[in-house]
């Protein structure tokens, strides 16, 4: 079991490289820039993807893809995931076919025809699912969102990344950062699969848009408490309606923007404001 | 033909909506979020994808989406993009069978596949490519940075959204903007493809990161001069530096960090600053 809380490790060897750029007066400036290599990610036998990842956990990123996309299932039990770092390649193995190799299994499909159709197969799966009643709190928010800003990460020091958090009350457990937002909710739902942890004490944080995607992603992790420095889009707001899901939006220490769920906020007791009396001098 | 400069057009019909979210004092809140609708993208009788997208430019996106993963080719003949707003689907005709079309007409593939396969054909269609000489001068770096950041926009509107623009010298020629980058690019390709414009003399500005993705679809364009306000990832970089593209990021009127290619750059005379002698009093 990593010990928690498991942070971005912005100097490890390998996510990111100095490079020389010149800045507008021709003069050489020293950069890092985020690496990022391609993961070919398989279930068993077959092959599902190829994901542009910066590579730092990519066992976590192959079992949280597969969890999010509904192809692995509760009831399925994963044995372990290979990894060939060279070839970049995940294989996750399972003790019995999945469902979805079997059903995929004997299909013919044509070219592009898998965007569309992982997105009918999430959405597939939220048929049905109840959210839990979790709540959130105003301290809770404000002290995750000065947790998140000031850890340190790939984000302060490259940019160009997105990063997903896993939180619980005012504890961040999991900061998972990468190129594409998509693979660091990905790898935070992996570290939960792997962990047995539920989703209904937790709160999701996200640097990108409150997207569909993100909304349909959170879902399926059981969490009921979405919040992002970032805004929502239609979508994703209709999305978390339907689904009784909080969205928190343009999310800072003192300020933000709910789209739904606000039922769910409490706003515990605030420190009355100083009475000021102007007496006329 | 469209009269220049295409802008966004942030207060039309349907592509934002009013929303009422809680601020964190309980106080109702009036706010837009954009809306996205899916559109399935198909080449004559075969479906290639289906996008989320605002929806403003199907046309446009469809044709632009195509031609930069190489499955519309410079030789192909556009006869017409049927639209059905109802069902969301573009359908792009071509006068004859596309050799996509009949490569893949027989192939077997099994669903995850295609957006591997996606990346590939794009980088196998970069082979032999050979970017124009074209040069940028500071002064339409500081011009297009200022005219994009104050042009009324659906990102200046509601936010949660990227843009991409087309300039020529220090003049935005055409500025889309969608929820996700690569439709945004997509577009713009697409306009450059109906108006028979080359990239040679252009500029593309992106307010996303310079991704492998951008850079190559910048490439597809025949668009030597890349900028962003944002940062570059790694694997933009080195394709940039393979193509000889110039990549400028975190551009702002007075600054940016060439992160390749500043062979490129006319940094133009600059205003000799002020002498100071300071006279000891």
């Amino acid at each position: 079991m990593t010990a928690l809380p498991l942070l971005p490790a912005p100097d490890a060897p390998g996510l990111t490289r100095a490079i020389r750029g010149t800045d507008q007066t021709g003069a050489p400036v020293e950069a890092r820039v985020i690496e990022e290599r391609p993961l070919t990610i398989y279930l068993n036998s077959q092959e599902i993807v190829t994901a542009m990842t910066i590579g730092d956990h990519p066992d976590l990123l192959a079992i949280g893809f597969l969890r999010n996309q509904g192809m692995l299932r509760p009831e399925d039990r994963v044995t372990g995931v290979d990894l060939d770092a060279d070839l970049g390649v995940a294989v996750v193995r399972t003790d019995r076919p999945t469902r979805h190799e079997v059903q995929t299994g004997k299909k013919t499909r044509t070219s592009g025809c898998a965007i569309g159709t992982v997105f009918g197969d999430m959405m597939a799966g939220l048929e049905g699912l109840t959210l839990p009643h979790a709540e959130v709190r105003s301290s809770w928010l404000q002290a995750l969102s000065r947790q998140i800003n000031t850890t340190p990460s790939l984000y302060l020091e490259a940019g160009a990344i997105h990063g997903t958090v896993l939180c619980r009350g005012d504890r961040v457990l999991v900061y998972m950062e990468d190129v594409g937002r998509h693979n660091a909710v990905d790898k935070v739902a992996g570290w939960m699969w792997q962990a047995g942890e539920p989703g209904a004490d937790k709160i999701l944080y996200t640097t990108g848009r409150l997207t569909s995607e993100m909304v349909i992603k959170a879902a399926q992790m059981g969490v009921a408490i979405v919040v992002s420095r970032n805004g929502a889009t239609q979508m994703g707001l209709a999305l978390a309606e339907r689904l009784g899901m909080a969205l928190f939006g343009r999310a800072a220490p003192r300020h933000f923007l709910c789209y739904s769920g606000f039922a769910r906020y409490d706003p515990e007791p605030q420190p009355a404001p100083l009475a000021v009396r102007v007496v006329a001098g």
